[in-house]
């Protein structure tokens, strides 16, 4: 591989001002813009470097990008998204959003790490290893969607519509996990799923003046002896039988969980916090991060909330949770428990809105895929990388992954702990984009390789 | 006294002029508005009667327009204000709210009912009685605030620097009573105090990602549990200690409410409710309404309350509650108790912010004012009056009435029961009118003549 990786090193501008390139594209899903066009600039990226691609459309959704490539026993599957996060507050970055520049050995714009970040330097490592080793190990299937930062609400119909293409790939190479603080590479199994939801409580036909409290019902109380019914000031979750689906982490999952950094008394400190709940230190904190449902207030109204007092007695009252998922907790289940745990206490009147859900997803470490993600970035970083047998956020992983039985790692990407993704001067550092680049070129030699 | 409801018949178009011209003059106090040319007018009106008067400051305040005349063995304070509410929406208004117009045999415009109504109509009525039947029987002492509507801010500083000026006096007229659902007159003898505060809880030093939950507090949740404590499903208020300054009715009152006309089924209709709160019915409904304290959620708000899902774990949040206060629970012990609530259950970090307060207030029946307020009603009305002990809603009736140790009542006023105060249309029956200011004549000599 050492021409591969020359080649990976001679070829660094032109790589970079691709990616430059397709930044240069809005394309925020939140807000339509671009989304097609960018579609058909990344279908032209697949067929230059030889791909058999098109776009594939589900009514309603801007395309995905589908492509397919290479041969061999091993088939895998590439996730990526071409949509990014809206730019705003434009006025706190420092060059334009979708004027990608350099500064100093970083690269700033929208979307330069999540995800056309990851997006581009696989494509790039592709057209290297062809271009020095030859034809590719193995079968690549490219699925590129425009709506993950939306929450990817029209992908489980893609999967029923065209979930054949996928079947029977061996691996599904997700995103792309950013270095942590201290530069460490990092690669996670699996993402907890999300239940979001709102509970909604009506009473008086409109706001009226509180005087009429002694008689007339308060919806705002409701809610609040509703939702102190759901977790207690320990922090428990009370919903009836929630906990019941939720086990310890297996041994081996725990053995990995030991090696996962925290710098604890950092992130107390940036929060402003004294300690964790329940004062969670080290390994517990880090268990309690990965492996416990949550059950979160995300807002709640009612009635006046401006300056000073209105003596009101609101008509309504809503809050909006999210529980986040871990294994085994499917959407589908908490929101029948919570209906029937809310019934089974009188709280008939609590109405249950649902919103966006998504399945927790996680893989096994021994899955080849998994493994060769491993070894790849020993080679690559020259170090163990941290894997996170879960993570504590949400994604679509599901859908790709344990619905159509492929396992699923997220390989080590091109973003670093200070991408700012989601924020003004999102940027990667322009060293890990060309070793990222190196990681996929090797990522596949081993995959296409493994038992 | 046959001449003097001559008087007031003959000089109707007349009073009607006077009091279109004093709503003609805008007088917000919420957008201090007008307030200083108001109190000028006012002035007149109370010299052109042969009232020995002047304007008395505060700091901060609109002045307070104060009278003296007549003489006699009993001293009447009048309490009104010159103050109105915002005229806004001003789209809903069928004429200008300060142009006030008279339509098929009612006046519409701000204030005319609430409360310029009531105070004109009083020194209408002793002109006409000075004109017809002689020098004032009695001695009357003008108390005309502008600050009425912003929750008399300023008025016990004004009692602490000018209380004696009231001290001795025998009785107090308060505002006035509207006409009720079917047109009965109305009188009361007292209000609810109030206690209104927010409640804060902080928590992260920022807004964070909500899948930090198992690890980082949630203000909001805090809040849920702590507000959990302070009314139990049933809506009895559970502030530790609170319900023990909560007596039941004497008899004398209880045979007061028994006479209260109570039209549930069109109130219930009206809020578009099936029951009120506890299935309370008749002479229970009205008790409860009257004599039960609150705890009552104005409004409440953290994290993100828009349209759709933010996964956001909040670093605030914040609740507004009202305390309706019957006799013998003060503003003062309320905060007290509730302090001493939260720190008992380990809520030290959920603060409490004191916003306005009034004090209960509540007068005999068996006073001298109050049984001439009655009698003249019976008089002018033909029928007895509404007697109400308490009322449901909360004003500054205390720092005139139970701090100088001056009886209270009502008195009938020009309002009825779709008078449309505080809002748009706000308007009142002319014939309404005409016999207020009766009534205020009929009322100063039955009080002048009491024992």
């Amino acid at each position: 591989m050492d021409r591969f990786h020359a080649y990976v090193d001679a070829n660094e501008d032109r790589f970079l001002a691709q990616l430059k390139n397709l930044c240069s594209q809005p394309s925020v899903a939140a807000q339509k813009l671009g989304l097609t066009e960018t579609a058909d600039m990344v279908l032209e990226m697949l067929q230059a470097i030889g791909a058999d691609a098109r776009l594939i459309q589900v009514a309603g959704a801007p395309p995905v990008v589908y492509g397919e490539m290479g041969s061999g026993d091993r088939t895998l599957v590439v996730y990526d998204h071409y949509d990014v996060q809206p730019p705003e507050p434009l006025d706190q970055w420092e060059s334009e959003p979708f004027s990608p520049e350099i500064r100093q050995g970083f690269l700033y714009g929208r979307g330069v790490s999540d995800n056309k970040g990851d997006l581009v330097s696989r494509l790039q490592a592709i057209e290297a290893y062809q271009a020095t080793v030859g034809e590719l190990p193995l079968k690549v299937k490219f699925f590129f969607e425009g709506e993950e930062e939306i929450g990817s609400p029209h992908l489980a119909q893609f999967v029923a519509e065209n979930g054949e293409l996928l079947l029977g790939a061996d691996g599904l190479l997700w995103e792309g996990a950013a270095k942590d603080m201290c530069g460490r590479p990092a690669l996670y199994l699996g993402l907890k799923g999300i239940q979001y939801l709102e509970l909604r409580v009506k009473g008086a036909s409109r706001d009226i003046h509180s005087s009429w409290a002694p008689l007339i019902p308060n919806p705002v109380w409701r809610l609040v002896w509703a939702l102190n019914t759901l977790k207690d000031e320990r922090d428990r979750i009370t919903v009836d039988g929630l906990m019941d689906h939720v086990a310890e982490p297996p041994m081996e999952e725990m053995e990995l969980l030991k090696k996962i950094p925290f710098e604890e008394e950092q992130i107390r400190k940036d929060f402003g916090i004294p300690q964790f709940l329940g004062g969670a230190e080290g390994i517990d904190a880090v268990k309690r991060l990965l492996y416990a449902p949550t059950c979160t207030i995300c807002g709640i109204w009612a009635g006046y909330t401006g300056e000073g007092s209105k003596t009101v007695l609101p008509s309504e009252a809503m809050v909006k949770l999210d529980f986040r998922l871990v294994p085994d907790l499917e959407p589908e289940l908490v929101l029948d428990l919570l209906r029937k745990h809310l019934d089974r206490r009188g709280f008939e009147d609590v109405d249950i809105v649902p919103m966006s859900g998504e399945h927790p997803a996680q893989s096994s470490p021994d899955a080849p895929v998994a493994r060769a993600a491993v070894e790849a970035a020993k080679l690559v970083y020259g170090r163990d990388p941290v894997v996170y047998p879960l993570m504590a956020g949400s994604g679509p992983m599901y859908e790709l992954s344990q619905a159509l039985g492929i396992p699923a790692v997220s390989g080590v990407g091109v973003g670093h702990a200070k991408s700012r993704i989601h924020a003004p001067n999102e940027n990667i550092r322009l060293s890990d984009y060309i070793q990222a680049i190196k990681y996929m070129g090797e990522f596949m030699r081993l995959f296409a390789a493994s038992d």
